[in-house]
């Protein structure tokens, strides 16, 4: 039991409190803190959370956390710190809170493991062919020809590229390492040596058997990949997209993937349910997921611990492991 | 140049080499080996081998390499090392070769490497139900309760176990560290500490969420996962085959299967490819490929490499690093 269990509310939508606050999370939320663990703030105006909202030190939130304005922060005068169990904090951390100097903490680490799991999980696939031959297995039901088929593939001195040098960029460059593939990487923004070749995004696109992206949806990133960046890609490559449908021509992309020139693995689209006549659904070098590849079922759990090993931290007078500032955010997500 | 360019003769099936010998292999081998690379045994009775047997030091193998018997050796009486451009050396590396004294090496390693990765890359999409999610998306629509479908899903503490610490068990153990998943191994034969909990077979069926085999087929190990195994797993868990079908009943596992209870990544099976009417190739919940998790394609260049590296070694009189012998071949694949 920590002595100093700051007043804590929990902030976020009703369906994600059901899902997110499992009775292990619960659990631990009551060791660390003063809660109600039943009280959610999906309304800050709620007269039933007026009293927590008053003498709360710390939010616990998550996703659907409405935005915490001014007015909000006038009817919280305790609040210290805002500890967030899920990626972005830019839906519900305003400018005001920035002005009243709150610690803010996010679980984007957390949340950006199962991104990038997913996407290493398709580049060893796409350039084993796995899926392609899984489909030509069902339909031919015979031995196939795979190295006339697909000559060269395999996972061994292929080329990846990373579009994006953010935490989930970094951490598929970081999953890679075992495996013997050449990984180059694309960032206006980097400076660092990441271990691998930083190159431009038109030599990326143009080398590699998999781009991935892992970009943040911007102005500046609207379609960063079009028709053009898709023409250079090899015959045969293929398209990760993990990180927003925004950035990514879909006419473009439909195009090339109709031809059977490009194949692609996506997660995202725009509008994020693809209209039912899309060839996109049924094209045998798509892989097309709804959106799971960031935190869902047993992986919310990560962003809960996450969340709560801040509070603990928090509680315990240390500086929060994963606090993002108003700078931190302008670049990322 | 190496000074000492041992006399070497190729021996695989002729369609091997052709996917083998590539550009870079041919000059290397040529680099390295007194060598005519376009002179290839398939048959070590057949005389235009004659010469090129009676004066090899070494035989590069691989694949459809002739069994290597008494009455071969006799007709090469320089004979020192057999240096293998594949797996397993049992097909034709005979009793006599033994008897004899030769060195040899195996590429097991090397083809231990595209296994463990396919294994992995099933394994991050299994835990995430990402394939069934895919066919779903694609039968639907529209959007999808997934967390109600697949309660707990995702590759967060869920369990792991490997079946046989050989050499691709190992390998899969070492790629699952940076992952927060739980791994168990169980092997009768293991004696070192992997890192992970060494448990009984029937502790490891039910404990896990996928159970991955990479177990030798030899009599013993033969329908290892029967109907009472199969039974003991989890509501839901994955069975994943890379290994061989021998290993598993696929009467038993098909009715789990067919059922709906079970889901299973198929790549080897008895026969080896499956009656056309078997409804393992329809199932949403079968990812079944056609024996492709080992090398193929780009990947026989690691096969070739390394037994390139092997002999190197051997021409510099350094020992091999990958030397196999009569009593390691015993309880391996």
């Amino acid at each position: 039991m920590t002595e100093n269990r700051p007043k804590t509310l929990l902030a976020m939508g009703r369906q994600v409190a059901r899902r997110l606050i499992t009775s292990q999370v619960r659990d631990r939320l009551l060791r660390l803190a003063d809660v109600d663990p039943d009280l959610v703030a999906d309304d800050f105006a709620d007269p039933a959370v007026a009293g927590a909202l008053a003498a709360a030190e710390v939010l616990y939130t998550s996703w659907e956390c409405p935005p915490i304005t001014g007015d909000v922060l006038a009817r919280a005068p305790r609040l210290r710190a805002i500890v967030h169990a899920a990626g972005s904090v830019k839906h519900h951390v305003t400018e005001a809170c920035w002005r009243r100097g709150l610690l803010v903490s996010s679980a984007a680490a957390a949340n950006a493991e199962p991104v990038a799991e997913y996407t290493l999980a398709s580049i060893l696939f796409a350039n084993k062919r796995v899926l392609d031959i899984a489909g030509l297995y069902r339909e031919h039901r015979t031995g196939l020809d795979l190295e006339g088929r697909f000559p060269g593939f395999g996972n061994y001195r292929r080329t990846v590229g990373v579009v994006g040098a953010s935490r989930i960029g970094r951490r598929v460059i970081e999953l890679l390492r075992p495996f013997e593939l050449d990984v180059l990487v694309a960032d206006p923004y980097l400076t660092e040596d990441l271990g691998v070749p930083h190159v431009e995004l038109e030599e990326l696109f143009e080398r590699c058997d998999v781009v991935s992206l892992h970009a943040p949806a911007l102005p500046e990133t609207r379609h960063l990949v079009d028709a053009a960046r898709l023409a250079r890609m090899r015959d045969g490559a293929t398209l990760i997209n993990t990180a927003r449908g925004a950035l990514v021509d879909h006419d473009a992309l439909t195009a090339e993937l109709v031809s059977g020139r490009l194949h692609a693995v996506i997660d995202v689209t725009e509008p994020e349910v693809l209209p039912a006549g899309s060839p996109l659904y049924d094209l045998p070098n798509v892989l097309l997921t709804p959106h799971i590849a960031g935190s869902l079922g047993g992986e919310l759990a990560r962003l809960a611990d996450l969340a709560l090993d801040e509070l603990s931290r928090y509680a315990e007078g240390r500086p929060l492991r994963y606090g993002v500032t108003e700078e931190t955010l302008a670049i990322s997500a």
